[in-house]
């Protein structure tokens, strides 16, 4: 960024140095030569019109290279042309957004020619986006659109800048008469704070719920429940603290929600905020809901990383508020989660220790593991419960 | 995202099946086991304090591993521990932001422990960001930032919805009395309507300059300007015409700048409007600028995609307006170019050109090739020019 041998001038001055090769056109690049020097990517994924997906990849001196595909269990072997191109078609099992990479002797490695990619701190994968017959509620369809907004805010508790994805309704008016609710949404481990927008694509599924009116108009608020990067980073910090969920909560009470209550058109009531999260996300959004019900009234975990006697000890250590504090503030409270999710088991667990509290909640664990394929039904069956 | 086997209950429901799992918490996986099945991300890229950079990669099966890094011309080995951990420490030139990728065994990969990304049709690089001891305008300082949307519009042209990054400056206000003037500012060939956000970082280089009052608060439009992925994706289109320009010019005139101008608060005349782009940006805003003097009086074209005697062929042709008309009307026009550019040469052309036929522009020729390290360069000086 430092301008080094900068020149500037007017045209009407003479131009240094080798400015005589203008006057021979011929001797600049052409636009055949430049096409030549940018041939066309390989086309991946290809939908193709039979439901099947076929994945490219050019490598002429690899071995062996294998599709890893969250649609499948198992890497599947592709298949390599004269040219080095391997390929492979695949038929995936339902229409859905699925995480894959190439792996190439071994190495993970992103499709270089899809544009699609899962933000994620320690791992890259590109997404391939299957579509059925008729759209979905995570496709782009013809209804007035959202929009998702990257901002910043500054946190006094951390002492820097911290961003955030906002999702803001069609037809949202920050002068308007209208105040809406506000869902804050967590994600995972490892994820950021665009997992929820790139991969969660909840744009999509609350433009599509709205416009057939099967939820209320709301904000999302995506914040970074990881800080750690950028504590390390300062020094400020030497580990991570994964379990820990003192600095997410202190954060989201003290920081993010004034800013949000600040900035944009809102209701700002228990019974108009709702938190919900995925994995560790869920474990932060337990922590922070079930732990001030006066200051949310919705409280929903996807695939929740709380384990066993945990959830006694955070009733136990006021973690979460009593019980029946809990049981006399909450609107709703929802758990989710796959019945192959590595924390399904969990979840029970989870399930009857509110049960035997007499804290009332709905489940939902349909099939399926710890994805963001699931997580996207998640929301979307949750959404359209909100503020309701 | 089909719901199958969906199982819905309240939690006074008995749970079926496997339910019984939960009276033993001990079958639930703990936070130790969790833990253990996500061990921390290598740390890469890591900015040291004496200003070099180390970078880091696993990959104990790999022969040869390279860091191909635009800090350099060339590649430069990795060597590997007994871990097979591969790494190396740089010195870049500058502090500055610069793609990166390793190259395994001949193979182009992304930093799998680095969030940011470098948002391409047909390759993926990671960015590292080396901060020097003042930061820089690029840099996210502590002054008020503005924000960057993710838009969509209906392209009736096109016949589906089509997505654009929006910045609007801090203190924004849709429904105050300030209205703003407009840049529309457009990525390269093979690149997306994401890369002036996450590679040129547009927002933070106008918090800095609007904050010390080195540019005047503006909205800066990033369309995507190539839409025939989709268009072959759904079957429109064949192929790409890469230097084609009258599909973009028409969509910005009739769809995009109507959008903008519905949807905020601007000033709707030529005289609050810009164009500027980078390589096929560049080629794309002088024919969409030059071509319509009467709807943009600020045209900047940053290493443009424009060869030899088509400047010549595009008078003629009418692609770009009258000479005598586009120096009546433009208040400025700025040619920037990298001397070690490849379009350097056809830079010098152009500019000849122009001053053959009477058009003031002013040029910028630093050193540098043909980067977003230099890219960032020219939005920040010219930025300080527009609209004054």
């Amino acid at each position: 960024m430092k301008k080094i041998f900068l020149i500037i001038a007017l045209s009407a001055f003479v131009l240094p140095g080798n400015v005589t090769y203008a006057q021979n056109p011929r001797r600049a690049l052409t636009g055949r030569q430049l096409a030549a020097m940018f041939p066309p990517g390989v086309k991946s994924p290809e939908c193709n019109p039979d439901g099947t997906v076929t994945f490219r990849f050019q490598a002429e001196n690899a071995s062996v290279v294998e599709l890893n595909c969250q649609m499948f269990d198992k890497n599947k072997a592709m298949t390599k042309d004269e040219k080095g191109l391997w390929s492979i078609t695949v038929t995936p099992p339902a229409p859905d957004i699925y995480p894959y990479c190439f792996v190439v002797d071994g190495i993970q490695v992103t499709d270089p020619n899809n544009v699609l990619i899962f933000p994620n701190e320690n791992f890259k994968n590109s997404l391939v986006d299957v579509r059925g017959p008729a759209p979905d509620f995570q496709d782009m369809q013809d209804v007035p659109h959202g929009k998702i907004s990257y901002r910043y805010y500054h946190s006094v508790i951390l002492g820097f800048d911290r961003p955030m994805c906002v999702y803001t309704p069609a037809g949202y008016d920050p002068k308007g008469k209208e105040k809406y609710p506000v869902l804050y949404l967590i994600h995972g481990m490892t994820d950021t704070y665009e997992t929820w927008f790139r991969v969660g694509r909840i744009n999509m599924i609350l433009d599509n719920l709205i416009a057939r009116g099967l939820a209320k108009k709301m904000i999302v608020i995506m914040p970074y429940a990881n800080p750690y990067p950028e504590m390390m980073r300062r020094g400020v910090a030497r580990r991570q603290d994964v379990m820990g969920t003192d600095i997410f909560t202190k954060e989201i009470l003290e920081e993010v929600i004034p800013f949000i209550e600040k900035n944009y058109r809102v209701r700002p009531d228990a019974g108009s905020r709702a938190i919900a999260g995925f994995s560790l996300g869920g474990r932060q959004s337990l922590a922070c809901g079930l732990g001030n019900p006066d200051t949310f009234h919705y409280v929903c975990a996807f695939a929740p990383a709380v384990f066993g006697d945990e959830v006694s000890t955070n009733f136990d250590n006021g973690i979460y508020a009593k019980p029946s504090v809990i049981s006399s503030r909450l609107k709703l409270m929802w758990l989710c989660c796959g019945t192959s999710d590595f924390l399904y088991q969990a979840s029970l667990v989870l399930h009857q220790s509110l049960q035997e509290r007499g804290i009332e909640h709905k489940t939902m664990f349909p099939g399926g593991g710890h994805t963001w394929m699931n997580c996207r039904d998640y929301i979307t069956e949750v959404a359209q419960h909100l503020f309701k």
